[in-house]
């Protein structure tokens, strides 16, 4: 069995800055989590809450403990520095290889999906995002590894790709065609729902925009672990 | 311009934690960190300090704090933690968008590759691993981001590959190869490497192996982060 995730993730037209931060850390008992925030606003403002959000989470995770506890931690943790005024949405995909699942947690009223057995499932219970007040809990779900999974995680951006020019981006729909047709690797089923989103707000985004796609597949090549970054250099940068 | 990394990361043979750790962390300024710890020895034993290690540097360079500065730290750390008792290596090669640079950083006796307008240069001075005296210095290189830049990072597994059949690895005239014949993507190049290690071990690695790679390419194809990781379960899984 192999366990795959794709990550793509664009800044907020016009903004050198993205509010979404995205970290991926090794879990100490075994396996991977992705931790997603999305702070307030975009820009520099929000990269400076979501990177908090995220540190926090995963320098907590990196201690073995539990993803709930971890969301609880950063969301107390922000309430404090922030007294409240300031809110973030946290998403955690955990492959936990102690026992065998797919823990999904969420702070964030954006739905999760789950492709299993042909059926997509859409997590979208209420999920408060953290920072706003005392007590704000995630909403856990807890999947076994079974190939043949497909779970898509993304911020907001994309739910509310085409807004301003009236349209609507229909998530489960594209989502649903692309694997009944062929099923694609999991980098080209992100960049396929970023790409639309993008165009949906005709290639200027209006948001910062983050997808997460985990598929299980069922065989491994080898027993060799592998990871790919890519990273556009933004025109900003000074070179020599 | 476009930066990619590539790891490829395979335990010692029939061991089923590897002592090498290695996580990938965004820099508060923009641009990313590779950080790569071996603890000595392998197994469990090394999977705790090279953690630990990796740790300590991804989280103080999250928050600001320089590469060669974290090195220090970790090294302390380690020390104060085990008495001086227990030695990791250390790498740190870090994409710097807010000064247009990459830095790598070694605590490490094994040397790091860097390609260059048809020149290998390899960077092999004296570099001692942390943890085992205070006053441990990295060695710290920094290189324009140009294009056409490739740099190769890695573990004394693949270093050492072959030793034990009295084979020896001679990685810098298979690079150099492989870079004139077919400048092959980063991913393929990371995975060239480690199969050569892994074959000379006669495909039972006698130590834990990483390997890295990093290329500066001229353009980018859009304004989109990508990252992808692959990760095999292993048979020990409990799987419902």
């Amino acid at each position: 069995m192999e366990i795959q995730i794709a990550v793509a993730k664009t800044n907020r037209y016009a903004t050198s800055e993205s509010g979404d931060t995205l970290e991926v850390v090794e879990r100490p008992n075994g396996g991977v989590s992705v931790v997603l925030a999305d702070g307030q606003t975009s820009g520099h403002g929000a990269k400076v809450i979501s990177t908090l959000v995220v540190r926090k989470v995963i320098s907590l995770l990196a201690e073995g403990v539990r993803d709930g506890a971890a969301a609880r931690a950063a969301s107390d943790y922000l309430f404090t520095e922030r007294n409240g005024k300031v809110s973030a949405c946290l998403n955690i995909l955990s492959v936990d290889l102690d026992t065998g699942t797919l823990v999904i947690t969420r702070n964030n009223p954006t739905p999760v999906f789950v492709a299993q057995h042909e059926k997509i499932e859409c997590l979208s219970g209420e999920a408060s995002p953290i920072g706003t007040s005392r007590n704000i809990r995630p909403a856990i779900s807890e999947l076994a590894l079974e190939s043949g999974t497909t779970v898509v995680m993304y911020t907001d951006g994309l739910l509310n790709a085409g807004d301003r020019y009236g349209e609507s981006f229909d998530i489960c729909t594209l989502l649903e065609g692309l694997l009944e047709d062929q099923d694609p690797p999991c980098q080209q089923l992100a960049d396929s729902l970023l790409n639309q989103a993008i165009r949906l707000d005709q290639n200027r985004p209006n948001d910062d925009m983050s997808v997460v796609v985990v598929k299980v597949l069922p065989n491994e090549i080898d027993q060799i672990r592998r990871m790919m970054v890519r990273l556009p250099v933004p025109p900003t940068v000074p070179l020599s």
